[in-house]
């Protein structure tokens, strides 16, 4: 385990208190562009990667398919430098705005919501 | 079961082939406000949530705490009329764009991420 990873990061007592994070331990997390207003992705955090995330302002999440944390753009330099976070009424979901570098989305989009219009 | 309950409807296999619930045959649906771009909610559907959302254009969910469906606004009068519906990259979460008449949150805020900043 790398000094310097996510899972060294322990959640403030009097945030984790507030956060209801699923039996799985992840609550849900929008990241929405500070700039323009887009909803650029949803991923999904434990309490370790928010609070990495509060602590680096670098947007940071839990793959479930990979099992492991993910720093956003550590690898595709596609970073998110977070503006703010907020939590929702009660306490299940993080709101992120952040600055996006490149694209949000993994296949090089701005956002993950641009390719499959439903209606 | 009433005849115009969101349950008598069925999601066009086209689009419920593209979509990917999760276990407990759920998706997380994130509400933002098609005109000034706040996000408000994130809510959950199920194939018939989401197919009663495309063909009535109401923003409808299923309520996990109240095992019910949820057409928002029937009972607040805070209706959401549905401007868009997007899938993400990999067909997981639903982004919709709505004209919100009053707050979205069932507090009477504007939205749900009004009130607790972490950062």
């Amino acid at each position: 385990m790398n000094q310097n990873s996510p899972e060294t990061y322990q959640l403030d007592p009097a945030i984790a208190a507030r956060v209801r994070f699923n039996d799985q331990g992840l609550v849900p997390a929008i990241a929405q562009a500070a700039d323009t207003g887009e909803v650029l992705m949803l991923a999904w955090m434990d309490d370790h990667a928010l609070a990495y995330t509060l602590a680096t302002r670098r947007g940071t999440y839990y793959s479930r398919s990979r099992q492991e944390y993910w720093i956003k753009g550590a690898t595709s330099g596609h970073t998110q430098q977070v503006e703010s976070v907020s939590l929702d009424c009660d306490g299940d979901t993080v709101l992120l705005r952040v600055y996006q570098r490149g694209g949000a989305c993994h296949t090089g989009d701005r956002t993950c919501f641009d390719a499959d219009r439903l209606a």
